[in-house]
């Protein structure tokens, strides 16, 4: 069995929570490879290294003194050295950086350096070989990462490595220039080793106990999920749920490995996990909750609209024309809705409504902005008879006023329309209905 | 004040029928310009006037002696003439019919003889002008409808004309020829009629006491609808619902002239006002319900669908290439319902797979036929908070499973998706909840 394990930074931010990792690492003799984050925030209101790796940074840039700036970097990562009672010296690394800074190597670099020094004290302190990930991860020249390259290099690379530490979110071009993902990257490094390792379990710890029901700004310390597919994670992603960067799934999913979302405050949890298909039977109805605000209905009207082949293309075409993308197209007989993005929309928009004058002639052709979207996403509402009217029912008990419904055949996903005004009361009425009462 | 009133042929299919008809015509003086239908059914099991010209006419054609059932076609009418105790001779009118019959006037003429001659008898009953709809109501070479030459020569010759019948169902070309409307076409009739004169009401006198909430044949004596707007009426019709024909409702529409359903055998009850906009409260939630069975939903699913601009624009292009027009579109996130009708569909269904395949590349093409469409209308609706949410409980109470839903910002409709098998299941439920319980 191999497990990759990830740790993102607020898991890294001290030394007592170094702790904290190596007893969940050494706990697990199938948690082989390491994928650490720059150490975060170790309280509310203090700065993530990798932030101060970039005022340090645009310090250099401006030619102006950066020693301080640096030193107080090295004194953070010293204070975890010495925290875990280790005999480690990163003075030749800050030297490097220096120079590099000095000679402007570029934001990239900067910013990697955050896990690169985090991975190297990782590796110490476990006992792991270090393996840097400049060697193991590709991206070609324009920036864009190489998965095929990557993957042949780090199988290659790590094949005969029984235990490595593989900092996450940076690579490097073939000449050696530093390269990093989005930020955030940290999951996708994780993921790509998953990959290459050929790992059972890909577990990506980090300071919740997995995904929630429901996002915890709008409910109160809300229920995890305990198993989700890929699929709902994907639609509740979308619609707003922050989890992982959809590069950060793809590698493993393609490679049919589960990914379990873990709290290194609360190991014992079972957390979140994401897998492909499962015949685990979802606690509640509904697997999650997620939404969205700042929407805008174009609502057409037009007599006999049904008879006319090509009506809803052609309306469709009217927003491809400028680049917008639809996302929810409600119909009745002569009515029809389409549902944009408000930000999107709002430059373009009297170039879009006169296109569409112009493509079918519509008898009426009304705008509804401020509209908020939810989604209600389960595998368990296949099974489930009126989970449609448990939900309508709750909005009408919260007297939230529904703008929209869209559930396809699918059935694993209700879309509805509110107010923007009505959003968290919606979720709210949603989240009670399911999960709270059951009823 | 003008009122046009059409009766129907089951309100003219005896003298005892003619005599009510008589009775309500006389009771208001405004219903000044008559259309009547040929004679209906006198009892269940009867034959229509219609029907029996049309076999009497085949007869003709092949060339058989049809005296005999032409004779009984003059006994049905002198069946009327006599019980009304008028003193009238249809033999001319008979004779001329023999002749042309003989000389193979063509269907259209044989059709349109028992108005004609149904028109005569009231003409004669009521003591009004005979206008022949010949004269008046003209038809392209091609047996398209002349909107604007008869809106012109009908005013003409209406113009000084105080009172008359003017008998439903056909015209003539230029020269003569007679044309007819579709079956049902005396509603098309009475419709042109009240725009010509531009009467203040259209008043449809049938055997119902107006439009139902939901279809007789799936719910035992269902309550009447008193107010209804063109708008409400015409996503009733589509889905279903039998009331005029598109046809019959444009002229008056377009003129403004609202149209009354009313009840030949029971004139006091208040029927069914058909307006174009009104401030009257309906009487329940939703106005009416009507559906129809046999779409097919064509299932598509594909990762990061939403990311594509053009997707659903591209899918539907595929059905338009085939001719086939859309009815729904549901849609998730990466997953997309596209809603047909399966007879349109099945002979083209790999044509339209195969394209949409070619077009956009699917993870996952499906298709689920046997689905039933309901639509739940009502302006009602709008104000209404909960409406959704009484529909899904009545349903899933009613143990219905929910295929899809659709709802547009119009507020006026929310369309359902169900199995064939629990159609009628599904229209009892929802009638109840709103109707019955009034819950």
């Amino acid at each position: 069995m191999k497990k990759v394990v990830k740790f993102g930074g607020s898991s890294l931010a001290s030394a007592e929570q170094f702790t904290k990792v190596k007893d969940i690492i050494c706990s697990d003799i199938d948690r082989r490879y390491v994928v650490p984050s720059a150490p975060g925030k170790r309280f509310s209101g203090d700065t993530k290294v990798t932030d101060m790796l970039y005022t340090c940074y645009a310090a250099a840039e401006q030619d102006e003194d950066f020693s301080d700036k640096l030193a107080k970097i090295q004194a953070r990562y010293n204070e975890i050295i010495n925290g875990l009672g280790l005999t480690l010296s990163l003075d030749t690394q800050f030297e490097e950086i220096a120079s590099k800074f000095a000679a402007k190597a570029g934001k990239e670099y900067a910013a990697s350096r955050g896990e690169y020094l985090n991975g190297i004290i990782m590796a110490n302190y476990l006992g792991y070989e270090f393996v840097d990930a400049a060697e193991v991860i590709r991206f070609n020249h324009d920036g864009s990462f190489n998965a095929a390259v990557t993957n042949k290099i780090m199988s290659k690379r790590l094949e005969k490595v029984e235990r490595a530490v593989i900092p996450g979110f940076f690579g490097a071009e073939e000449d050696g220039t530093i390269r990093t993902f989005s930020r955030g990257g940290s999951d996708i490094t994780g993921s790509i080793v998953a990959r290459a390792v050929n790992a059972n379990l890909y577990e990506n710890w980090t300071d919740v106990s997995g995904c929630m029901v429901a996002d915890p700004r709008i409910i109160r310390n809300p229920e995890p999920i305990t198993t989700i597919t890929y699929k709902e994670l994907r639609e509740l992603s979308y619609m707003g749920a922050s989890v992982l960067h959809e590069d950060a799934i793809f590698p493993v999913r393609q490679a049919g490995i589960p990914i379990n979302i873990k709290n290194t405050n609360s190991p014992e949890d079972r957390g979140t996990m994401i897998v492909e298909k499962t015949c685990h039977v979802p606690k509640y109805t509904i697997t999650g909750i997620a939404g969205k605000k700042d929407f805008v209905a174009i609502n057409i009207e037009k007599d006999m609209m049904n008879a006319e082949i090509g009506f809803g293309r052609k309306v469709l075409e009217a927003f491809e024309k400028y680049g917008i993308s639809f996302e929810h197209m409600p119909s009745g007989v002569d009515t029809m809705t389409v549902i944009v993005h408000q930000s999107e929309f709002e430059e373009k928009e009297q170039k879009v409504l006169t296109e569409i004058k112009h493509l079918v002639h519509p008898d009426v052709l009304d705008l509804e902005p401020d509209i908020a979207l939810i989604a209600i996403v389960g595998r368990g509402m296949r099974e489930a008879r009126g989970t449609a009217g448990r939900i309508f029912s709750a909005l009408a008990h919260a007297k939230v006023n529904v703008k929209m419904i869209d559930q396809g055949s699918s059935e694993i996903n209700i879309i509805v329309g509110v107010k923007n005004s009505e959003f968290e009361t919606a979720i709210k009425a949603i989240y009670d209905i399911f999960v709270v009462s059951q009823l």
